[in-house]
């Protein structure tokens, strides 16, 4: 007897996609990738996207010498040690800074989630330490515009994440989170569901975009742009036009802040 | 040209197993619904196990009806809402609580990680509310004694990690994470290498453990026991002697308390 015949999800990381730069058409670009490989595309599936490609083809670069930091931003950047100008590149991209130590600033950005550096990355833009590279304006859009591309091509109703690497607020390391979504909410309510006894289950509220994208990560090679778009295929989810601020956690919710 | 060429990853979740009782032999269980199945094992496969399963397997039961609350616990049942007989069991599992609030405890577990309940379920157990489920006494011990039932039945170096379903501080929804590992480290630390520009990485300490659980949580089914045992094959990580405890953030470290 063979294997084949187990239910199985699969990870495939989409082969040579070129580095991305601004302005480039980043669905055409992905499309291409995947026809070039024999990757076709079904119902159900689901494409995660790296937020820095996403980012990158979106022009969301900000050159620092061009950047006057405030005050504040000159007193975060003395309690962190980083360069007052990403500081205040952080500052702009951030609802509220939670926590400042050395090396690290954990806010709430402005698109409702909590992490480190409002997502702002220096590494690995444009060959240069003088451009930070902020996330996408809107990535739930973002994911759309690539989920739109995907059918105009193909005619398949696919989902989109995308997705960055957060930190945890009690364990070392980051994994793949969602940042952004279309064609799925970001939740699986299985509330009042019976277990498999019949007794009616308690917490089953699964954050399932955010298990795609962390499943993603690990078919992403670790050093970020080797492998930005994953297609994960056979995943059960909550199809439908979701949001990803179905996914976190209202400020007055929050005990962790 | 067909997809079969492009590197993959894959989630097998293992069929047919059967609902585990205290006693039963866990590692010849799933071995033999492996064997069913036509699923061999490979050098560097990952199998992921629910909690519930090896909790069940190593009769970690409480019977409620034979627990005396204490003070504390009638206390914290009393903001709470909960069974002050589960509280107890709770708190027997906790190393420190953290917060408090209606239907919910978060708690430091005694195996050092922070979650809700101390892990401690009553869905699910024996076909009754009058048992509480307490998570393994040594998850990385269970691990092992699986890891090393697959190396002697087939020869390879199989990974193991046990996990749960662990809600987060800033999101709504559980994701699988690692709780017990035998046969890698729960982290992948790449800092210092460079990225694709030859810039240092500077954030690059991954939880490798944690994606490899979460993904492993997309094919486990939601409901809990359907399908509690998944291989991962095709996944990267640090192969070696590893423990839980290296990915969790000491008390000291830790910003979110």
């Amino acid at each position: 007897m063979s294997d084949q015949a187990v239910p199985r999800i699969e990870l495939l990381a989409i082969p040579h996609i070129p580095l991305i730069q601004p302005g480039d058409d980043l669905p055409g670009v992905v499309l291409a990738a995947a026809a070039a490989a024999g990757i076709d595309w079904r119902e159900r599936d689901v494409l995660v996207l790296a937020q820095k490609i996403v980012s990158k083809a979106e022009g969301r670069l900000v050159y620092l010498p061009d950047v006057t930091p405030s005050v504040r931003a000159l007193d975060l950047a003395a309690a962190t040690g980083k360069d007052p100008r990403l500081v205040e590149v952080i500052l702009g991209e951030s609802a509220e800074v939670l926590r400042v130590r050395p090396g690290l600033l954990v806010v709430e950005h402005r698109l409702g989630f909590v992490c480190a550096n409002a997502g702002v990355d220096q590494s690995n833009v444009a060959g240069s330490d003088d451009w930070a590279l902020l996330l996408p304006a809107d990535p739930d859009a973002s994911a759309r515009r690539m989920r739109d591309a995907i059918r105009a091509a193909s005619g398949a109703d696919v989902a989109v994440i995308v997705s960055d690497s957060h930190g945890r607020a009690w364990r070392y390391g980051t994994v793949g989170v969602a940042i952004g979504v279309a064609g799925l909410h970001p939740l699986s309510d299985l509330r009042g569901q019976p277990d498999l006894t019949g007794r009616a289950l308690q917490i089953t509220e699964v954050g399932t975009a955010d298990e795609i994208a962390a499943a993603a990560g690990l078919a992403m090679g670790q050093a970020g742009e080797g492998t930005p778009a994953v297609l994960v295929r056979g995943a059960t989810f909550a199809a439908g036009e979701g949001r990803l601020g179905e996914i976190l956690r209202p400020r007055a919710g929050d005990l962790f802040r």
